[in-house]
This record gives C-alpha cells, sequence and structure tokens, in this order.
C-alpha cells in the first residue's frame, strides 16, 4: 500500500483530543480547523462531549467509517492496545505523536517494537513515533495533521525531515518567501512508515515539483540510495548534510539513539543517487524556490545582465565557484547588444545595461540571452534606481519568462515597501527575486549541479567474462570455515585472480625448500613474506624482505623467518619485486545495510599526510571509478605532468570495477585493501592484499 | 584635516538642484528632508526660484554662510570649475554625484585629474565622483547626503563600499533585519576621499562598533593595511571577499576601470590586518549585528543549548567547521543541570533541554554555562513550541544577558506574528535572534575568528644583527647599473649571505682553471652552474651538472661548458652539493603599491600538482613565518611524521624572516626566489638563488 490515505485522509480521528488549549490534542484539532481540512474530524476521549465544537467520541472504535488517519496522543504505554483498536477500525494510518520510545533508551525501544510487531499483524501503518504528522495543501484535502504553526499556501515543493525542529525551520522560511509547500512530512522514530518511502510518495506525486529532504542517520541506506536514484532522474531532491563533523556526528549518534555512525556513506549516498547537497538551511530553502518555479537549466553556461557592477562581481565569484561557467558572448549577440543597449553599456558577460537603462534596454538584453545558443540560463542583477520604470522593467522580464526554455534566476536589489509592486509582477511571473546576488547565483549553481546530473548517462556496472566467482566463493568458505577473519595472503591473492586483477608473479610455499624452489622458477628479486594469520604487522615483525637478489639470500632469509616466527607455524609467499610504477591503495570497507565503500588513493604520504583520497559505494561503474582516479589532488601524478607519461588510467579503473566486483559477490567481506598497487606506463599490478571477513 | 565636516555638515548645498522628481538633484534634497536633516539645505540652481518649498540659489557662492557639504549633480565637464567655486565659497567638502570620469576610458580620466588639481590646489575634499555619497544617522546630524531609498535607523553598524550597489545592498538588509546603522559611504571613483580614511573615520566614531567594508581594488593597498590594523585592534572591520575567481576579478577590473588585479594580495591583507572575512553579504550583514550587540568572546569556546536536537547539529557542524569548540561540560556544570533540568535532559554539550523545558530550565542551563570558565560564548536554539510559556523564556534570555559578559547569540525558530512578542523580547535585549541555526552559528564563529585576532599578540619583525645591508645595495646597484634585471647566481649567493641565509658553500670562477681549484678547495660532490644573465633556463640547457664526483670530471664538464655557452661569455658556480634534506622553495614578488607578497612550499609535485603553498605579506614576523610553515597541508612532513624527525623548523622561520628583511631593505627586488632550499634536522641551506629587480 502507498501513502495515500496518509496524506489525503477521508477522514481523521484524534485519540486523546482534549479541551485544554496547551495541548497536542487539541492543538491537532485546531489546526485541521483552521486549515480547512476537507474531511471529517473525530475527536476520541473517553469522557465523550464536545472538543471545540466537534462530537468526541469515547473509543476509536465508535467513531463513524470510514477513518484514514488516526492522531495518537495518549501516554506512551497505552499506545500499542490503541493501535490495535484503530486496525479493528479499519483506519489505514496511524500518526503517533506521543514520544517515549526508542529515543529514551531499553524500555521506550521496547514498547516501540510493539508498535511494529501489531503494524506487522494487522497491516495498519504507523508513523512516528514521537513525530510531528504530516501536512497536505491540496485544496481538495488540507489535511494539517501536526500539532506546529506554519500555515503553508498551495505550492510544488515537499518536504520530509527527519527532525521536526529542522523540517518546521525549512517549512517556516519557505512560506515567510512567500512561496507555497504541497506536502510535509517528519516521522520521528520512524518505526514503520520510513523516509524513502515518504520520498517515493512524493515522487509519484505530480504537483511535487521538488523534494527537500532533512536526514541524520539512514536505517536502510541501500533502500534509500535506490529510491532515491530513481527519484531524481525525475524531480529534483534537495538535501541537508548533516554530521559533518566529529562533534555534529556525535549529536546527531545521541540525537538518533546511537544508529550507526554513516557520515561520510550518506555524502556518497547523496552524490550516487543525484541529490542535490547542501551545507546551509537558507540555501537548501531558496534553492528550492529557484527549482520549483523553473525550468533546469541545460548546461552551465550563465549569461548574466546586471545594472550595477558591484553585485555582479559578487555573483560572477559564486556562480563559477559552484561550477558554473560565465562564456563569452556570441558575435551576433554583442552586435545586437551593441546596437539596442544605451552607449556606455558594457557588452560582456555580465552585460552592464547601466543604472540608467530602461525596460526596452533590459528587454534586448533577456532577448538577446534567450536566444543565444551558447547559453542556457540567465541571470539577473536588477537593482531599483528611482529614475528607472522598474515597472516596465519587471513587465519585461516577466514577459521574457513567458517565452523562456531557459531559467531566469533575478536578484532584485530594492526597498521591499517601495517597489512592492515591482516585486509583485516579477515574482508573480514565477522567476524568483532573490535579496542578494549570491543568494541567487547560489541558487543558480545548484540548478546547473542538477542539470549536470541529468546530463550524466546512467551507466551499468561493466560486467567482466571468465570470472570465477564459484571459486572465490570457496577460498573464502574454507578460510571461514577454518575460523579466520584475516584471509592468508594467498588467500586474497586468489580472490584476486580469480576476479582478473592482475597480480604481481608469485608462489605460495609451505617450507624453506619450496621458498627457494619458488624463487628459481618467478626469477629475482622477490619479495619474500611469512603468511599467517596471527602475524598481523608483517612489515613491523620483520616478515617482509624485500630486494631478495639470489638463491643463497633466499634461503637465508627464509630460513631466519621459520625460526622467528616457528610459534606461527606459518607458510611463506615468494613474489617479484615490482619496481619503478607509483604506489597506489584500493581499499574497500563494508557499510552495514548498504554494500561496501571502495577508496582509492597514492600511496604514503598522499594517503597517511595530505588524505588524498577517493570514495565510491558498489557497484562502482566504470564513469565512478574514473571520477575517482580524476577527482584526486594529485591526478595530474597519474595522468601525467611534467613531461611524464602517466600511467595506465585504463588498468586502474579495472582493477577498480573488478574489486567492486569481488565486493558485489562476496557481501561477507568486512574489508579488503590492495595495497600497494603498482601502476605503470602499461598495466598495474597488485603487490600486496589483504582481505577481512 | 579629518572628515568631520563631510559626516556632520553645518549645512549642506546641492548644486544642480531641480524640481524634476526622478533627477538625483530633486532626490538628494528630498532624502534630506525626509530623513530630517538638522542643518540649512541650500538648492543651487542658476533660475533660482523654490525647490521643493527651499529657496534656491543660483550659485555656490551665493549661498549662506557656512556651508560643510556641497552636492555636485551637474554636467561633467562643469564640475571643475563647480569646484573651484565651492572652495572659494568655503566649503569643506563636495560630494561629486556626477558621473562621466575616470570609469569611462581617457577623457574622463583626464577631467578627474582636473577635480584632483582642484583639490590639492585649494583643500576643498572632493567625496567621489560618480558616487552615491554618505549618510550619518546620528540624530543630532540627520545628514542623508545620497540619492538611495534606505532610511537607517539609529545604531552602531558603519558602513563603507566602493560599489554603490553593494553597499545598498547591505545597508538595506541590515536595516530590514531591524537593526541600526550608524553611517554609510560609498564614494564611487574615489579620486580623494579614500577608503582607508573613511575607516579612519569610523575608527575614531565613539557610537561606530563594527565597520562592514565593500572592496574590489585598492589604490593604495599599504594605507589600507596599515590603517585598518590599527583599527581591527580596537573595533571589528567585517569585509567581503570579491574577485575570488578569474572571472570574478575580471569583472571587478571591467568594473573599476583596469586597476592593478590584487585578488591573493587583498586577502592576505585581510588576513594580516585583522579584518573578519566573507564570502557572502548575508553572512557578512548577520554578523555585524551580532558585532555590534554582543561581546567579542574571550576564546572559542561554545556552549550550546537547544531545545529541539535537528538544528542543534546543524549549529555544531558549522561552529566546529567555523574554527569554534565544544568542550564537554564541567563536572560542576553537569551536576547543577542534573538537578535543574527536566529528568530526560540530556547533559552534554550541546545540552537539549528539552522541547517541554520552560522559563526555569532555559534559565538553569544559560547561568550554568555564564558561571563556567570552560564556556567562552553561548549558543542558544530556540524553537517555540505552543506549550510553552516562551515570553517566559525570552524574559529570562534577557535577563540573562544582562549580567552576561560572554556573548549569548540566539536562533528562534518561530512564526513571527503568533510570537513577535517573544522575538522582540529577546531582541530588545541585545540577544540576536536568527532564523537559522546555520546563520546563528556561522556569526558566532566570525566572532570566534575575531576575538582569535585579538588574542593574537602584536609583535614586531625580529630585528637581525650583523646584517650587511650597505653591501647588499651595492650588489644589487652595481647590477642595476650594468643593466641587468637578473642577477647573477653570484650576487644572488652574496645578497644571501649579506643577510645571514645560509647557502650551500661556493665559489665564482671565471674559467676552467679557477673550476678546478675551487673544487679542491670545496669538496666533492660537487654542483657546476652556468652563471651568466643571457642563459635563462640553466637547467634545461645543460648549464647545471649535478653529482661532480672528482676533479677529472669537474674539468671535462667545464670545458664543456665554457665551449657550449663560449657565445654567452659566461662565469661558471661551484658548490657544494647537498643531499638528505628536503626540497623547500621560498619566493617572493613585489606587489605595486604593498610591498612583497613571500610565498613558502615543499619543492616539485608539492608546488607544482598539489599547488600547496603559503603567503604573507612583508615585513613576515616570526609568528608568520611560522604560520606559512604549520599552513600548509604537507607540513607533518616538515614537523615530522611516520617516526621521521621532521626539519629545522627554527632554521626555515628564520630564512623566511632574514629573506623578509631582505626585501624591507631592497624594495626595488621584483622576484626573488630561493629554489630550492635543503631542510634538514639541524640546519637549512640555500642551493640556488634567482633575484630579478
Amino acid at each position: 500500500m502507498g501513502l495515500d490515505a496518509l496524506f489525503s485522509p477521508r477522514a481523521v480521528a484524534v485519540v486523546g483530543a482534549s479541551n485544554r488549549e496547551l495541548t497536542i490534542g487539541y492543538r491537532i484539532i485546531e489546526n485541521l480547523l483552521e486549515f480547512g481540512y476537507q474531511g471529517p474530524i473525530y475527536p476520541v476521549n473517553p469522557k465523550g462531549g464536545e472538543i471545540r465544537g466537534l462530537k468526541a467520541y469515547p473509543s476509536i472504535l465508535e467513531t463513524p467509517e470510514p477513518v484514514d488517519v488516526a492522531h495518537i496522543v495518549i501516554r506512551n504505554k497505552y499506545v500499542p492496545a490503541c493501535i490495535a483498536d484503530c486496525a479493528k477500525k479499519g483506519v489505514k494510518a496511524v500518526i503517533v505523536n506521543t514520544a517515549g520510545f526508542r529515543e529514551i533508551g531499553d524500555e521506550g525501544a521496547a514498547l516501540e517494537d510493539e508498535l511494529i510487531a501489531v503494524a506487522k499483524q494487522t497491516g495498519i501503518r504507523v508513523f512516528g513515533p514521537n513525530c510531528q504528522g504530516v501536512i497536505n495543501s491540496d485544496p481538495e484535502v488540507r489535511a494539517y495533521c501536526n500539532f506546529t504553526f506554519t500555515r503553508p499556501t498551495r505550492g510544488h515543493i515537499s518536504i520530509v525531515a527527519q527532525s521536526g525542529g529542522v523540517g518546521e525551520v525549512i517549512h517556516q522560511r519557505i512560506t515567510e518567501l512567500g512561496v507555497g509547500v504541497r506536502k510535509y512530512a517528519s516521522n520521528g522514530n520512524a518505526c514503520d512508515v520510513s523516509i524513502p518511502e515518504i520520498i517515493e510518495h512524493y515522487g509519484a506525486d505530480e504537483q511535487t515539483k521538488v523534494i527537500a529532504v532533512h536526514i541524520e542517520s539512514l536505517p536502510d541506506p541501500r533502500r534509500f540510495l535506490e529510491i532515491a536514484s530513481e527519484v531524481c532522474r525525475r524531480k529534483p531532491i534537495l538535501a541537508m548534510k548533516v554530521g559533518r563533523t566529529a562533534e555534529g556526528a556525535k549529536a546527531v549518534s545521541s540525537h538518533t539513539g546511537g544508529l550507526v555512525k554513516q557520515d561520510t556513506a550518506i555524502e556518497l549516498i547523496f552524490e550516487k543517487a543525484g541529490i542535490v547537497a547542501f551545507r546551509n538551511i537558507e540555501e537548501l530553502c531558496q534553492s528550492a524556490i529557484g527549482f520549483a518555479s523553473q525550468p533546469v537549466p541545460a548546461g552551465n553556461r550563465v549569461g548574466m545582465i546586471a545594472n550595477t557592477g558591484g553585485p555582479a562581481i559578487i555573483a560572477t565569484d559564486e556562480l563559477i565557484e559552484g561550477g558554473m561557467v560565465m562564456p563569452p558572448l556570441s558575435k551576433p549577440t554583442e552586435a545586437l547588444l551593441r546596437e539596442k543597449l544605451l552607449p556606455e553599456a558594457s557588452i560582456n558577460n555580465p552585460i552592464d545595461v547601466l543604472a540608467t537603462a530602461g525596460p526596452e534596454h533590459f528587454a534586448a538584453a533577456i532577448n538577446a540571452l534567450l536566444d543565444d545558443d551558447g547559453i542556457d540560463a540567465i541571470f539577473l542583477n536588477f537593482v531599483t534606481p528611482f529614475f528607472v520604470d522598474t515597472l516596465g522593467v519587471a513587465r519585461e522580464i516577466a514577459e521574457a519568462n513567458r517565452r523562456s526554455q531557459k531559467p531566469i534566476v533575478a536578484t532584485v536589489m530594492t526597498e521591499k515597501q517601495g517597489w512592492a509592486e515591482t516585486l509583485k509582477v516579477i515574482r508573480d511571473s514565477g522567476v524568483p527575486a532573490y535579496d542578494m546576488p549570491d543568494t541567487g547565483a547560489k541558487v543558480l549553481a545548484a540548478m546547473g549541479r542538477y542539470a549536470a546530473f541529468l546530463k550524466r548517462p546512467t551507466e551499468q556496472p561493466t560486467s567482466y567474462k571468465g570470472l570465477d566467482a564459484s571459486r572465490a566463493r570457496s577460498v573464502i568458505t574454507t578460510a571461514r570455515q577454518a575460523g579466520k577473519t584475516l584471509l592468508s595472503a594467498a588467500d586474497g591473492f586468489d580472490l584476486c585472480t580469480c576476479y582478473g586483477i592482475t597480480v604481481a608473479p608469485y608462489a605460495s610455499a609451505a617450507n624453506v625448500d619450496e621458498c627457494v624452489a619458488a624463487g628459481d622458477k618467478l626469477g629475482y628479486p622477490l619479495v619474500l613474506k611469512v603468511d599467517a594469520e596471527s602475524i598481523v604487522h608483517k612489515t613491523d615483525s620483520g616478515g617482509v624482505v624485500l630486494d631478495v637478489r639470489d638463491r643463497d639470500s633466499l634461503r637465508q632469509h627464509a630460513e631466519t623467518m621459520a625460526t622467528k616466527f616457528a610459534e606461527a607455524s606459518p607458510a611463506f609467499l615468494v613474489q617479484q619485486q615490482l619496481s619503478g610504477g607509483l604506489e597506489l591503495i584500493v581499499g574497500a570497507k563494508a557499510v552495514e545495510g548498504l554494500g561496501h565503500i571502495v577508496m582509492f588513493g597514492l600511496g604514503g604520504i598522499y594517503v597517511e599526510v595530505l588524505e588524498d583520497v577517493s570514495f565510491k559505494i558498489t557497484p562502482v561503474t566504470r564513469r565512478e571509478a574514473r571520477e575517482m582516479i580524476e577527482s584526486l589532488q594529485a591526478a595530474p601524478l597519474l595522468t601525467g605532468v611534467r613531461g611524464q607519461a602517466g600511467v595506465d588510467l585504463a588498468a586502474l579503473t579495472e582493477i577498480i570495477q573488478r574489486l567492486s566486483q569481488v565486493l558485489i559477490d562476496h557481501p561477507e567481506i568486512r574489508e579488503l585493501d590492495l595495497n600497494p598497487v603498482f601502476a605503470f606506463e602499461q598495466g598495474a599490478k597488485v603487490a600486496d592484499v589483504r582481505v577481512m571477513v
């Protein structure tokens, strides 16, 4: 079942309704009435009587049919039984506003589990507990199933927030800016109805043009990723990045009751899904307004028009830093502008039409940019001089917007009482009019980020032939059956080989003689490694000897090691020594409920000191593998710099993708490091592997 | 003369006053009247008569004494003569609103030079041309000498803006937020009265508590730096960083008429002066409000109080990213809170007093933080639940603020009509109440940045003994007299030696035999370099041989070079070869009107690929030199990492400071590179020098 009944209920009951004004049981009824809810409202209170002029029923079971949504605002311990009653009654969804569940500790968590059990048994949907509720501003519904204070006007922005406080701030701000909201939901502990499900509902809602999301943690990250990925292709999802700092993450964990710390994962999920991420609520709200009223640009090329220079510079900085470009104007556009603008006007990008420019000049500039194929979006910086027919300018902006397929974003710098009509004409036309050049520029840059996502081709992970997944499975299974959590080096290399990841030629050896035999076969110089699970820091403890140049020293080192590690009764690994390439690291880590996060970076100080690494979530596609390489600060060392040729990027891209396939096929892998990988002008080889299961 | 007469004129004349409403000559008179200017206003118009009910005078010379300020709004070509008349009349300052000067090209520039000449001759001060003007909201003055539309209320923020458009946006936004402005100035082409001078005036104005600055370019950067440095010690200066991107810088240059590109320099000037820099006008405005109403924190330790979790997380992220810390609460504070807050309240930092917390709980939390010596500033996240006595909470906030020496910054998330009284009580108390948690947090972080500056001890550049500045001067003078712009390597090393900068032992040699003799003296291995101004890329053209191991090969290489570069009739330089240290670069570049910018970084890919370099303006003090080293991403390589000892930071700090002294003493140096410098565990030595004069 979808969430239609929740957002568009035929009738709403409030169990725990009250005549005391400062209670939630009163407030919800008041909100429903004031907002003009289109269905019947049934207060439920054991005492019966009247509540705010409505007949109150002693029990949910006695309310008239049908009730789609019931608020529950009674004490926490009575909630499970109440939900069971609601289910009996045929209620489709309950909104449990009552707090005192998982957020207060073990006792509350047990109570919450009871809610979930009732929901599973009966099929009733539970929204919350410890939540605000939902709002639907559809004129045929007007459901204000919430105890908050913001009264939305009709609009195209839908909001879902894990934190009711943040949801309310977003809702309030958008409303304060005079823009409408379509639907609102804040589901508190989210024991049943989940944020991904709400996003899915918004995705299917035709009147929702943009979705604003606030999340702090993701109980089911893979589902969120899948739904968000699907919805983002059709409409923009804007979301806040929270818990970015260690302190912020700690506050999240304390606030949400100790869920898995997922801050890096959340950023990567946003990126993979195509969500437009924000670090700032104000920007998110302002951008939602832009997205709701203007088309997405076809690309990132902005043409700017200004009637004063300073704000244009500020907007230019912000646009460029936000990933947009401001190309030179085409010759025909230049010629047209030279003819139609004031003689002193600056015919560049930004176009300065001058403070004295009137409606005809603005019209000429806007139309020239609308007709210029080299421009994807128009940014207007309009200060309202008292000596200019600003209303005429506004009308030209509105007229241009009517015929425009390109987004037009405006900054209107004015005194809002004196120029109210001018502002109104622009805003009513659907052109968002921001107070500040940097605000408007940030919005347009956010639209550009979404445009770039839409242009990104959907790409399936590369499907490699000739992989031996079953052999790999048996390597892992055998190791696990032997009680190992860390695979032997030989098993690790074996795993790589099963997936076509090239490793430096090697041989396992059970004893010194086998080492020598392997050495003769592989040729020198060699690396000799001890291979035993119990020896974790091989290098530090003398379990690795590099640059073994001949048979005698091989035998000698092997004997020393055999003696040294006798207690661990170790095996050995003899491997060709690689040299001359660039040392890289490709790693992976499992994230509960999501899959794996793959890491890529240059070895040594690049990882340890400069922290110059990149991440993606599995499955990693070819484009994503390429991005992992190219997004490093040190990428020029890989692509070639200072007259050097660079390394084999195709080989690296392939290693990353093949590793991704290993992880997809073997979700029981907890950590996997290919470290180092040697990359050469031709090819790349893995020199060491560490696999934890 | 200061700018007192400009900002507090005893009488204002408007030359070019008009009865036509849409003219600047009408508008200024209207603005003066409407704002309630406390002195007489004299319209000047050749036709005489009345303008907006005031007697108009045919000439400035016929207006009654004394006139301190005269606006000039007549055609550009008549302006110089008009200023001369004003001077004759005894006017102290003219505000030239008229445009058509330097901003339109050569012809206008010539006209502007005439203005400057009149000012110099007569001592009259010229504000503008091509400018808005000034405003002073002092109730005893109320001078609105400007044609814009924002009517300030009385306050403590003073604004100066190079761009009138941006100035107006700032002024408008602060006013719209209900906060007062003290003085305003936008001086357009700034041919005489300059922004540094205005900042100096604001600095001396007791009622100005914070200065908001917008600049795009600096005609006299050293003066700006000196004045701003002095003022910042007494009151905060907030400024926008504009022209950050190449496109933005291009727009600046097109807007301001092609002044020197100084974007990097401007950032460094802000940093050295102690200016609090912003990338966003909204943040600048909101921060100005915070600075104007609250004390500067003693440090960066924030205690946060919230009654809902989500916004607290957002604020926490923002504070931490902004350089603040949120320490754990002290044991006594914890105990106190446990006693006084609701039982389920979260006693951490942030403190969650819960949505149901009333006035007594907020009071307890605020007072506990005020009394905690481990907390420098208080951040409140207050959502106004309908079931709470929010007005009572507001009164407690106001009361706490009255006794507080620490800044209190609040985010009040509410519906502004319904909770108008609550908001008013908080704001009237002087606690800024922001709409958004991230906005409030950014403001407090900005206050923290200023606090850090105030704690920074003022430090004189290190004064080194035993420098031989006069010998260095003669090296440079001799080279210049010989027509050289690039000093020979020997001269470069000589310069270093004069300033006690250790260079790798070397000797100059005029020919092959001298090379060999020098080699015998210095010992092997050696580096042999050709030394001739005409050979620019020595290394590429075979003019440098590294690792010369003995006398025979030295002779052989020297002979080869002598033949190869015979045409340049070169000298040679023989130098001990350094090895085993870290390769660094210390460079410097002259910036017109400012001094030099010194650069520091690790060599090779760190500079070329990672662009990991730091900059400071001369003179570079010990602390600044230290910061240059520590601010590198790769700093751990210098300070020691992975069990390695690091290099001699004291020696590096000294090289940077001694280089700074070279540049201070010899401003004619255009570029100077010590590249590479080899840093060792003990000491550091320069291996190559390049000096352009």
